[in-house]
């Protein structure tokens, strides 16, 4: 199958958002479950090609500051202990349609957010097996994809690799994933190997993944310095760009949908929430456009970066329109503000969800 | 020519927004001078055609209400004395797409905003030359043009009326413009005859106008009770939907464009400020995101119903991105908000505009 076939096969029942580079957002209304099926969950492409890798060549190398070097087949990877982990990526692209002035970038409405279940070997004891040297401040993960960027009218050659600060890449929850949701990886999703990092925007979860590199080194690749951080208001000082990390406290009102019209009667109102910060501890729903806010039934979650549903019972009664919004409150104390500020790129959103529904005259 | 065709010579100088009913907002950075060219002016139809209109059979019926029912033909309306008016029309659509959450109708962005110089007959005079009857409540104005819209699943042949309070259509600025920017008016802009109401949102100033009825029953028309109402949040009383009607106190930034680069050195930031309740009494820019704010020099109006151009000098030094902020308050106290109350379709939006720029690396 050609490499757009496949785009279009994985892509189907998802949300266009770009055809090159190929990514798709979910519908709200489709996230109604825990786990987001493979083929409802979003995909976020950098380049034209999709790796196509045959797995009985593929190989994950680890260089740079190791005391032994690796290089690991797949069935290597599979032959060590699993780790199955229930993972929400959402990429720091997400909701960058509804920034103010609008932003640079893909205009991903509120869909860029899935949840799978991924197994696969903890990060951790593959650095281990391969020896860390002292004085690593980062560890650098490339993909096999690769391609052309325009930066300033000039077109550079380059390919997918972002860095982790070693104190968070030595957290035992960032796995080397081959499975989402009891199958291998999809092409789209970084067939054969994908790294996970839960709570962080998915630009971390390097897909495709290729080699792992700890270094001594600041890493300034283009995805590390250049795309996926922060540029606010303001002179700016590129030497202090801070690269996108941590996901923000957030939450999304999957059901009903914006626009939706709501028959008289009993209605539940669900939807999601998750912090980069800890649990999502509290979670408020207004039905009348932020005059007052109700607490929502908010589940505990499966595990450390996994969302969380939560719901609330609401009446359906007098005709008319309704605006619903969500607002989650993390275990750190961070609350969902209004609006966010500005920044270049739209990173990074996580302004309160308003949707509005209608009542109808019977 | 064809309608269409028509349409496209007319629309070519403006942004897209509909092809059926055809609708084009302008550029902002091509909004420089106080008069609009024509070519360069908004356009906001309603139906599939635009009515294609021979002068020599046109006549335009004052009835309803009247001692004297009249029957003028274009020769007559040119032969009366005529008053000349610089007045901006907004669509009330206007800035839609800026609306959180998002709201029900056509996908304006900031451009459904134009000035014309508009050369006509009194509405006040046509009125008293019928002679007024006494208990009329409302003037309805109805326009040749007609077509089909569908409303909870039924498809309705309705043609487009408005109407205005009588104290309001008494009003000595309102006239009746056969002639804009020193033309006739063209197809797309209501030739042969436009009822153009300085102060209020464009649904007013109706096009290719041909009946005008004095009447003593409230107007329940299409497009005065179910188009161009404000439909807010809660509980609806149908009764009492309120129609959209005299412009909200706004402002936008012509120049820079959002997203303009601008080279160090010195820079004018201009636009324009209008308001439906008095003239714009002052004009603050923000050139830090809202931090602080400075007032620009602004023009007095050249009559009452125009909008007032502004400037401020600013000085582009230090690279980086700035976030520009135009806030219009009026002689009657309004001053433009942050945020706007959400409504369903979305009208009114006067919320404080907010671009970005860049000043480069050198």
């Amino acid at each position: 199958m050609t490499a757009r076939a496949q785009n279009l096969v994985e892509g189907a029942g998802l949300v266009p958002v770009s055809e090159d580079p190929f990514c798709r957002e979910a519908r709200l209304g489709t996230l109604d479950s825990l786990i987001t099926p493979t083929e409802r969950f979003y995909i976020r492409n950098h380049f034209h090609e999709v790796p196509d890798i045959d797995p009985r060549d593929y190989r994950l190398t680890i260089d740079g500051l190791v005391r032994k070097p690796l290089s690991l087949s797949l069935d290597d990877l599979t032959a060590m202990p699993s780790t199955d982990l229930v993972v929400t990526l959402e990429c720091a692209g997400n909701s960058r349609s509804f920034i103010t002035p609008p932003a640079e970038g893909l205009a991903f409405k509120h869909g860029a957010i899935s949840t799978a279940q991924w197994r696969g070997v903890s990060l951790a004891s593959v650095l281990n097996n391969a020896g860390l040297k002292d004085g690593i401040k980062e560890v650098v993960f490339h993909g096999a994809d690769h391609g052309e960027e325009e930066e300033h009218g000039r077109k550079l050659d380059i390919d997918y690799g972002r860095s982790l600060p070693l104190e968070i890449a030595l957290d035992p929850n960032i796995i080397l994933a081959y499975e989402m949701n009891g199958q291998p990886l999809t092409p789209g999703h970084g067939f054969p190997l994908r790294l996970v990092v839960p709570g962080w925007f998915g630009m971390a979860s390097v897909k495709w993944l290729t080699n792992i590199h700890p270094t001594d080194e600041p890493y300034h690749g283009f995805f590390q310095k250049r795309r996926y951080v922060y540029i606010n208001e303001g002179t700016e000082n590129v030497a202090e760009r801070q690269p996108v990390s941590a996901l923000k406290v957030k939450s999304l009102i999957t059901h009903p949908r914006h626009g939706e019209v709501i028959q008289p009667g009993p209605y539940t109102v669900r939807g999601f929430a998750w912090s980069g910060a800890g649990e999502v501890a509290k979670l408020d729903v207004s039905v009348n456009g932020g005059k007052s806010w109700r607490k929502a039934k908010l589940e505990r979650a499966a595990n450390s970066g996994a969302w969380q549903p939560w719901e609330l019972p609401w009446q359906a009664t007098d005709p008319g329109h309704y605006v619903f919004m969500a607002r989650a409150t993390d275990s750190a104390g961070n609350v969902q503000p209004r609006t966010v500020p500005w920044n270049f790129r739209g990173y990074a959103n996580n302004a309160i969800h308003t949707i509005a529904i209608e009542v109808p005259f019977t």
